[in-house]
């Protein structure tokens, strides 16, 4: 008899198990339920349809016709999931009821609004689906002045397009630095005074307070202070979507996602919940580069998790490794990437980190359209293992923090990776030295002074 | 009593240990000697400089006189030595004597040229030298039609340069592919057609087998075929110039180059030459992916091996590992690069290869400006190990080749890659999954089906 097989969200990691479940088990019953309206698109891409550097319509890839059609997936857009059973398995939606043999959770994160006072009025926005995109888009034809609450990435990005759409912008921070999280703040600032001349004015270390005004915003009150406002975007972070997986008693981990096993299976009260899984923002994984749990929460990590839990649920057997967890973020002309452990994350696992930093050009010195580089490089000082880097370049920042990650991934210390590693070397392309070596060669220099 | 280090040759290799030696011991007396008229300049740029998109003035980094007053190294420039003498530990140039404690020879490589008639012609040319360059410069003003000898990757950049500039450009190439020795025939063709789409006129399969004319050349005859030319620039390889090493009676390794210890110290007889170092084009390097030894002249091995030379050379004891010779190659808007193995390279080591191969964008499909991105993966058939790869893309091929030579080098299985490997995502720089592990994935597919 066919697999029913089913998914509780259509993000990237809902989305994925779906169509791997489809080419592992081509007569499952595959159904998504999912309470957004589109389906098949990345999240990432907001703040540049939002600059109108492409559409809507273009960043949806796919209709739950074409899952109809092409995949024989149900696609349930609109509809929330009401109740998990697992003992009779069965999900219920839209008051019916349908059975599983595999479940999925990839139920995804929520954005973390901070509870103050005014978060219910008009003027308030959070960035998560397309419909938000949109209600943002709607609302920025009659704003003048806008806050974003969060120097992450995505805030950041947003600050920028709505800088390059002509708005007056203050970005709210708690933390003294932007991407407080993953990187480090001598790797942040560059990027907080590159956005300050584009325009866009920072408040940090002020955790908001209140959002002020009667039926619409008009104003923001952080550390004290008020700020005038036509509208605040929430991008502060995003929290696991437990409220199904507490429903059915799932273990939840420390960092307050769901645990998994390696095959993304869940647990429940300590015992493998053979049939569950769970994949995406929903889910805490195992760190590469250290013994320990950490979030990921990329659209990259999702894919690679819905792949997993797709084939698992279908019946096959593989594995979901540790991640290092890279990630890239595009800011007007600056790239800024990173990957494994930053010096707070580092700190959070109790190890002592020694860096190695490098400045230096994306081509050679003589080419001409060469852009600035810098590398830095983190080390574990008992091990002398490469746990983490971060670049900030005016190009090809991507491939350079992908190799650091598989350098990271492969328990290399930093003094192998003098001796073995090796860059591919074109005037218009790279140094005859890449940087990443340089920042690699100082940490060594630094490693030995310890 | 300070060491005297003297190294011959000028090149990435020769200047790097000069200047290596130098950081490791301020005390040292350093000479170099060099038959080049210029020093500390990058030879990959040739093409560029030819094409007019930087100068000759901008990519010579630094003359002698700045060795002589900031590093305190002399270099003899125009200067050929005439003898050593490994006894006496001597060297012998200008009819001068000079004692050496330690003796690096970085006498780097010599343009292959067919042992034909004609190639005394006026009009002939090889490609190595600022001053060949400058040569070809010239002698451009007044050639319309040119023939250049060889399809190697600086064959092909000087091509399109020449193109660029008007000239009417005929490729001669003996092999049946572009770019032979390193780049497999399906990667390689597309390049080729797109250099023919620009104007480029290739001749396969076919030796050269004489160069015509009476002072000047005026053809070349290639297999039984004449091809009318006002010059002739030979790309058609580069062979160890050990004239120096043979007169000392150093070993020769299989592939005709020095055979060379971790250290990079040389071999007499089999036994180690504790004093006489070797780096750069005229030694042979082990593999890192497979037992044996390989040819990298590349200018990135160049300068590592000068570092670790010009290190031991002044006392220290560092080793340098096995090469995977990650190259990149710029032609007009196309990149292609590529890491350990070729399929020809694979099969002179005697192993059975299996491929992958996924064909995709740099960016998101949804994200504007996103160029093709062709990846192939090579793994041994018996270990799964990746072996090779080769890049095809419109942007950012350095970094993706970085990253697989590391997979490579640290001996990561297709399956452990695809397990354990993170690409960082962001819409501009690329896919959520990028094509570097679909073209593993597919890889993964075929090696289970062997």
């Amino acid at each position: 008899m066919a697999k029913n097989i089913i998914i509780i969200g259509s993000g990237a990691a809902g989305m994925t198990a779906a169509s791997t479940a489809r080419a592992t088990d081509p007569k499952a019953n595959i159904t998504v339920f999912t309470e957004d309206e589109d389906i098949a698109y990345s999240p990432c891409v907001i703040p540049w349809v939002l600059e109108g550097k492409t559409e809507w319509k273009d960043i949806i890839m796919h209709t739950p016709d074409f899952y109809a059609k092409e995949k024989n997936i149900d696609v349930l857009i609109k509809t929330k999931v009401e109740s998990v059973d697992d003992t009779a398995k069965t999900v219920t939606a839209n008051g019916k009821t349908y059975n599983y043999d595999s479940l999925v959770l990839a139920t995804g994160g929520k954005v973390f609004i901070p509870p103050i006072q005014g978060i219910d009025l008009k003027g308030v926005f959070i960035v998560r689906t397309v419909r938000d995109g949109k209600n943002i888009e709607n609302a920025l034809k009659d704003a003048k002045k806008v806050v974003i609450g969060g120097a992450g990435v995505i805030g950041l990005e947003i600050a920028l397009a709505l800088i390059n759409l002509g708005k007056d912008v203050t970005v709210i921070e708690m933390m003294d630095q932007v991407i407080p999280r993953i990187a480090d703040k001598d790797m942040a600032d560059p990027i907080q005074k590159y956005l300050e001349n584009k325009g866009v004015r920072f408040i940090m270390k002020a955790p908001i307070q209140a959002v002020n005004g009667t039926e619409r915003v008009s104003s923001v009150t952080a550390a004290g202070l008020e700020y005038p406002c036509d509208m605040i975007i929430f991008a502060t972070g995003v929290r696991a979507n437990i409220d199904i997986a507490k429903q059915l008693g799932l273990d939840v981990g420390q960092l307050g996602a769901l645990a998994v096993a390696p095959t993304l299976q869940t647990y429940k009260r300590g015992r493998l919940v053979p049939d569950i899984f769970a994949a995406g923002d929903v889910i805490q994984c195992q760190s590469a580069i250290m013994p320990g749990p950490t979030m990921s929460q990329l659209g990259s990590t999702a894919v690679k998790e819905g792949i997993v839990a797709g084939k698992n649920a279908a019946g096959e057997k593989v594995h979901f490794g540790g991640v290092a967890s890279p990630w890239v973020s595009v800011i007007g002309d600056k790239q800024i990437a990173g990957t494994g452990l930053s010096m707070g994350l580092a700190s959070w696992y109790g190890i002592e980190v020694v860096i190695g930093k490098a400045i230096g050009f994306t081509r050679a010195r003589y080419y001409p359209g060469g852009k600035e580089l810098i590398v830095k490089v983190l080390a574990d000082k008992t091990t002398h293992r490469i746990i983490g880097a971060q670049i900030i370049a005016g190009e090809e920042a991507t491939g350079r923090i992908n190799w650091l990650t598989s350098a990271a991934i492969e328990g290399v210390t930093a003094e192998d990776f003098i001796v073995r590693s090796e860059n591919a070397y074109c005037p218009p392309t790279s140094m005859v030295q890449d940087v990443v070596i340089k920042a690699v060669k100082d940490l060594c220099i630094n490693l030995k002074s310890q």
